[in-house]
């Protein structure tokens, strides 16, 4: 018999179907048995009753058992519909169960709470639980999302290589990979010198991929390999364009994710010069922070709660950081001296992305290497693109997980990333 | 004046707009001034005449320059419409050009059919030529079907971390990276531990990324950082139900590119066991392969040609390889002892694709570790995923950039790879 997707029970009341799938609960009762069975496509309630033979199979089931179950749709009782789950509104009656695969005994109940080291410890298990199978299907949504559109406005991906010849930002720390003939390469920390030199073949360019950083951190949003999302295009005004391309990127995702209705994206996304974001916060907690080159963490969070309140937004860009700050690609404004046509985009709290207008002219963009003490000769490759005309451009990188992780107001961005990577564990612990 | 993409000229005769692009080929005719321009969306050709202070100007331009033009869009006359290129019964009549952003005198002419070396130390500007503009475009094309028909298909996207505790697949070589604590990471080889962790989570998952061989080769179709197109769904009958999957995505991309009429995909891909191919091979040349335990490149080159010749088909599954030739989780087939249910996927020659059913219950993985003499603690996360719970399952690694090789008919595989890592080089040549 063919197998019926739970997804699709629904269309075959009163019909025999077979279904697949993993034991979610076991309630074993006496003469009845009840489950949970879930597959790819839901969940479902299924009964035992009456059948000793396959009582006796039932009773044996186990969480995380696999199965394939042989029985026929039954319309639940009026009283009996549970409208808050999958399928609340039928039942399952079993007539025939195949044991595919036994499991173990559980450490501990899947979707129970569990401390953060816990849950890391027992990944291949904890991500089933409901609450990560979410999180990472609204993640898949945001990146597919996040291709859709750039595809519709004519960028083209590219495969941007993450085992690079040198530190191309000139600032992140770097992971060293030994190379072939006692040579070091070392793991990109962004694909931004590719994703320029892709604007000189393309004009509009997008790539989604790992990047890399060697950063000992040890915070709620920080992991030391992330999923970035970059984007880079050319013939622009100035990082306004740029700017005005992410909203339009970040409104199509919060469309395609369920949790949209949470999120205040409004039809023009407030933007703000880092130093008159410095005054605002320099007023309301009574400390000068106006002469700091970069935002706090607390400032970050205190900007978001005001684009709340104030502007009713959950997102607010912030432009105009200093050009020590910044790295050596970065466009300073000639109008406002000293300080860089670039933006952070903040969101509930921290920063996602990072962007701005670039340096296209190839005698500038020698002049502000030396100027961040960088060697040009490091640079010779990625230098050819400007040698070779490159038209006024901008782009920005995106940290898929942090954005998946305040999608859900999630405490740490680690329960947003697939087998996060940080200082101490690499799936285990290092330690162990 | 708003800019026009070059690809809208055409709904835009008679009328006068303003484009921005590249020089792509200047010709200076005295009194006249022809000029090829292109932007990311297509060629059109501009010509300056009567306009001495256009002429002026138009007479300084060189290719790669960056202008942005404005003109009137006219239809050519009957006779001089070209229909071999992009807008080919159009030109541009130009009233003023803006120089955007100057180029210096290219090495060589960038359309020009350099060595490979050359090619590839001038990639920012050779990537510029049409035929690699092409070549990615479809790679570009590839990957999106390809992410396509498996969401179609029910699959869930999701992000494989590069960074991995030790070599997976205790086979292909891998690079080591200097992790904290002076403890070493590695780079994967493959997706395949965490794609079968995911099974478990999503029942049909695909992953698409970088992934990394510190093999020493130095071949037509070797590079040492590829973008692997992985998927793993459980609940599978056999290694039959992979092959049938993956065909499914073969006709899929198929349909997506433009070279799709050259490409011969039969409704059914031909499929044979390797024993039964070695012994048409050698049959057919004479010399004894029917005892190796592998394919060497000469036949596999055969064989292509033969599933083309006698089975109009560029592709051909080989199934059955040895237990000893494939990796520790493969699926040995009860009823054909010491071969597993495993295949490579042949395309024109060389092996685009790898896959099978792989082995789900826990106790004979532990089994097949210890064969491989490999040491179960270092596999104690993965091993989880089997303790509890795991359908039936398969899946496949396949090589985005032999693919597009392949659909090109290239020499080498470095021509369909974005900036490709061998041996000797990354960007540069490492020597230098």
């Amino acid at each position: 018999m063919e197998r019926t997707y739970i997804q699709d029970l629904k269309d075959n009341i009163d019909k025999e179907v077979s279904i697949s799938g993993w034991v979610d609960v076991a309630r074993n009762q006496g003469k009845m048995a009840f489950f949970d069975f879930r597959d790819g496509t839901g969940f479902v309630q299924g009964v035992v009753f009456g059948k000793e033979e396959v009582l006796e199979i039932a009773k044996a089931l186990r969480p995380e058992w696999v199965v394939s179950i042989k029985g026929k749709v039954n319309k639940r009782p009026e009283k009996m519909i549970n409208t808050g789950v999958d399928n609340g509104d039928i039942e399952l009656e079993i007539f025939e169960i195949n044991i595919l695969s036994e499991a173990q005994e559980l450490p501990f109940e899947k979707d129970t709470e569990l401390n953060l080291d816990t849950y890391l410890d027992n990944m291949p298990l904890t991500l089933r639980s409901k609450k990560a199978q979410r999180i990472f299907k609204t993640q898949a949504k945001i990146i597919k999302a996040y291709r859709e559109i750039l595809d519709k406005n004519g960028f083209i991906e590219f495969q941007a290589p993450k085992l690079v010849g040198g530190d191309a930002e000139g600032g992140a720390g770097v992971f060293k990979v030994e190379y072939f003939h006692d040579k070091d390469a070392y793991l990109a920390t962004s694909p931004q010198l590719y994703k320029q030199i892709m604007v000189g073949v393309y004009e509009r360019v997008f790539s989604t991929g790992n990047v890399f950083r060697a950063e000992k951190h040890s915070t709620t949003r920080h992991i030391n390999e992330y999923t970035s999302l970059d984007a880079e295009f050319g013939f622009i005004e100035d990082h306004n364009d740029v700017i005005e391309e992410l909203s339009d990127v970040m409104k199509h995702i919060g469309k395609a994710v369920d949790e949209v209705d949470n999120l205040k994206i409004p039809d023009k996304i407030p933007v703000m010069k880092l130093r008159d974001a410095q005054k605002l916060i320099s007023k309301d907690t009574g400390e000068d922070c106006t002469n700091e080159p970069d935002l706090e963490p607390a400032h970050e969070r205190w900007l978001s709660e005001y684009a709340l309140k104030e502007l009713n937004s959950d997102f607010i860009f912030i432009t105009h950081y200093p050009v020590s700050k910044r790295p050596f690609y970065t466009y300073e404004d000639e109008e406002d001296k000293g300080f860089t046509k670039s933006f952070d985009l903040l969101f509930r709290g921290v920063e996602i992305a990072t962007g701005g207008q670039r340096v296209h002219d190839y005698n500038t963009l020698l002049e502000k290497l030396k100027e961040k003490n960088l060697d040009p000769n490091d640079f010779s490759f990625y230098l050819q693109a400007f040698k070779y005309g490159m038209p006024p451009h901008g782009g920005w990188g995106m940290g898929l997980e942090r954005l998946t992780q305040k999608i859900f107001n999630l405490d740490n961005v680690k329960e947003a990333t697939l087998f996060p990577r940080e200082m101490n564990r690499i799936d285990k612990l290092l330690s162990e």
